[in-house]
């Protein structure tokens, strides 16, 4: 191989430096790998380095949910991620956290091919309705699952204080009553991890204390919870988040990280990590680039920021299995 | 040209029909000419039938907008909508009413190419901030838009009256404040129809409210807007949705169709429209197909729909310029 | 409505001017009112203003076609941007060529609704290839109409004279003997436009070509259209493109243009349109930004350009039918 | 947790099994995981199922390469998938060989952040231009490279025998020039596996071959190479396809399976694989399901196949690291 002669032009700038793969790669290694690659894969690599910061440099750690990630099989890893306080609050879409319970309560997802759809039978959503399956893209739930749900949300209902609760209260007094030690819910309540769902009226749990609020009484403040998630901006040292899909959660967290009273000359968010796969070019909020939340002042003009432009469903394994072998290495030292 | 000998397992399948386009051409006849075409073409020519259907067969028609229309200059496509009847019941992100507030106030917004960054500078979004400008994609609006929206939106909260509001409620007495005849909320208000924002908590309205909350009596009741939602599904003789963006709005809109008591054999919505350009591989609600939504018994298993993806600010000002030509053509007949 | 004071940070930047729309509005009309807006809305209208600007200016248009568009339905509207000399060079995937031909014998493509699914039945493209049926999304068109064009090649192979031709060449011959006006090929030969089509082999008039040369003589140079294709880029006062879809042909169009002698200061292309679903995340060409194309010198420093992120079945006949009129306009005035 | 009693409809379906990810995790353990998924990670770990099949049962492998990946970083891992025999055929995109040879020749492409645009100084691009270098999204090259490339090619055509050339021998003759050990190209010529490049005319190397034509002898002929593609199926027990971004590569590749010679009752792929971003509602190639291939007979009725939609810089060294971990533990036992 020739030598390169660096053209000043280029001063600064690190060269591409090609991943390699061997016989038995730990993910870790892998990320690692992918450092001097471009495109996704080199902004895969930077999540990681930009999310091991927030680990390392007392950040207090937004995570926002948007999209079925817990029917898709992401449950244990964003319980986890609570449990080993990898993130300090949680913002998500009602959705989440109704097939949270719904997997605490024994029921399952399931997985369905979709890709062989057939002639001369019954078309396949109709089908599935006639035998009360519901489906999310290529995975199913039987009616049954939410038969359950509902049950077990007018019990704890009953069960409630006779006060006005926030979401956030109604969220841990929920999980304060799942004994599935993977919920997400009840793992929130045990770390002390504040549970945020601003849409939860758009959800089967706001339906059914809907419902309940018709013949019972049962008071949400809805509002309420701004002044708890600003509170844990204006506390914090450095504060991050990481947005997987976008929707409510992302706005939420910025509106509150743009808002919230901070030490003079500081504002914003200090690290952002958004996994998506939503692009900018129709302007919906789910594909803003990261750069324009700094024009707002919700990240603040120095962030370390990046976008992956993917399936949640595949960074987010790795991020978290490249996070944790390295600090589990800074631990070994 | 030699003939086409039809095969038979053809059968029922209409050729496609190139479109041919003359030098003075109205949107409606345009619409005609793709009728024969396919992919996004025919998608877009099918949308303006399904319209067609809702807007001549008694059909409630229910508008979900996500995604930041109104700053993109949707608004009065929007308002006349309402205007019109076109559609019955709205339900949208809050962002969208800030918005229309916004430019009811007087501020407006203002293109910014965003194509010519470039080198030696300040960071465009940084230098925005410098300077008070908010950027959403290619737009700008000065931070003073949202002051006056402040001021605005205080005014009236201090002339409620002492009671608990719905939100719906809450939106029609911003609207009943708003002197500007383009209003999105002004004209809802004055065609009665309502508007459902079932997360206004998160915009800047909610945040007002809010705000406001911490020193005055402001009673917002965020579950209530359910029953009123689901009666407009009740008493329907057939449904519609035409759902711009998804989020939110779209699975509120879902989530009503299918609580709500029906007649005999009859669930879902009969009709339904989806703009946007997310597709539905990574599961997201915004993303996910009609079809899709008819195993969950949210739309009906014979209901005619239709998909286009793509940006809405390209798509509905077409399918709105084409429907009122042929419903003028109508009238005339 | 209040009035706005104008901030100075916004000096130079239009307002947006939200479009209404009336009874019965022109596709000019239209776009005229599209103007005012931002996302895709504006980028029409930006589409539209450059096209235009080319048409008046003396600017050699050179037009990438790329995606099914012919079979979509876009085969005429691609004639007469031909036939009306709106395009002077066109760079073609064989596809579309092949689709082309197909639909000159007299064959022709149909509409598949393929939302409706079923369960219970044959896998519906097992079923397609049991009954001789190629589907592309939501058409299809029959084996048979490939049976007919493997003729007609080969008619064509045999009447050629014994020389070397360009691909340019070898597809005006087979032009000059489509009797269907309304076919591309037809078209660009009466009207003496040349088509290129750099990956020609990847085609059925390449796969024909190849099998005819097993057994008879037939030589096909390659690489020899790239002079042709240069030249007029050499020749032109201003040059332009028009790219659908991306691929080669964007890539061809673009090398040219980098490599073409021109005048001394002058270097790529003056205008560029660009309409495609591709996104730039994955550093595809297809998705690349015309930004990116200036680094390289394939579009000029100053150049004028727009990318619309839709399907080009779409925008394209709302481009069309909007420059019609305004020409026709021009013509009168 | 209590039991979940199975519905019958969900009978034959398995249950998502939500991954846990450890302390140090291998891709390999990390695939294992994501079996149990739905959406993008279910979809991937499917991928490495399939290519283990491939991998396992005799299987030819052809593997289709567009899109930037060798500047990305992937062509150390495209070299040694060759080199290790996990594909027996590469059909690429000119583009990807230019930049394999740049990088054989010393030169190397360079990481650029590309979201800190600027104010107040000079479009980027423009100083990119003027400053002599290229931008592929967010990497970098200079023109020198390129200038290197030309020498080095024409250098190569002047010791070219007399005769004429399919595009596959030139490109062997090109790597048999390679020193460097990581060159695709040269690990091809070593290994024996032929790389294709059906529009190798829209390409720096077309270019530079198209140059030397003009005043020296070299023949080049593009239709040849079809024979040598299509005996590699015809002379295969069971065939497999690795679609990396789609474009033309996947084209050929298809093409070649629909109309080589196969033993009576078996027609197209048995296994396909494909990593794009692409969707399929714009009806471009790229984009198409691998199930309208079946309708075409490209893929078999039978075959199995799975779409992993995102950017393959991210998915295929999962893919690979997955692969090479199960393939030495197979050798293990």
């Amino acid at each position: 191989m020739m030598e390169d002669t660096r053209n000043e032009e280029l001063a600064g700038l690190r060269a591409v430096q090609p991943i390699r793969i061997g016989a038995r790669t730990t993910v870790g290694e892998l990320v690692t790998g992918l450092q001097g690659c471009a495109f996704g894969a080199g902004r895969l690599a930077r999540a990681v380095a930009i999310y091991e910061a927030m680990l390392t440099e007392e950040t207090t750690k937004f995570l926002g949910i948007a999209g079925a990630l817990v029917p898709a099989g992401m449950r244990s890893v964003l319980a986890d991620l609570i449990r080993d306080r990898y993130v300090d609050v949680v913002v998500t879409t009602g959705a989440n956290l109704v097939h949270d319970i719904i997997e605490a309560l024994g029921s399952h997802h399931y997985l369905r091919e979709i890709e062989q759809t057939s002639v001369g039978g019954v078309p396949e959503d109709v089908w599935l309705r006639r035998h009360n399956v519901d489906r999310i893209y290529d995975l199913v739930v039987h009616d049954e699952a939410f038969a359950k749900l509902e049950a077990f949300l007018h019990g704890i209902f009953e069960r409630l204080d006779e006060r006005r609760y926030t979401i956030r209260e109604l969220l841990t007094a929920i999980g304060e009553h799942i004994s599935d030690r993977n919920s997400i819910l009840r793992c929130a309540v045990e770390s002390n991890v504040p549970v945020f769902c601003p849409a939860l009226a758009d959800s089967m749990i706001g339906l059914h204390a809907w419902i309940y609020m018709q013949s019972r009484r049962l008071e949400v403040d809805v509002f309420a919870d701004m002044r708890e998630l600003i509170e844990h901006f204006s506390v914090a040292n450095r504060t991050g988040a990481i947005i997987l899909g976008g929707g409510v959660p992302k706005n939420f967290i910025f509106q509150a990280a743009l808002v919230a009273p901070r030490p003079e000359g500081r504002e914003g968010l200090d690290y952002a990590i958004q996994l998506t796969t939503h692009t900018p070019e129709d302007g919906s909020l789910s594909g803003a680039t990261l750069e324009e939340a700094r024009s707002w002042g919700k990240i603040s003009g120095g962030a370390k920021t990046v976008t992956v432009h993917t399936d949640a469903t595949i960074a987010l394994p790795i991020i978290v299995a490249a996070l944790r072998e390295r600090m589990a290495q800074r631990t070994v030292r």
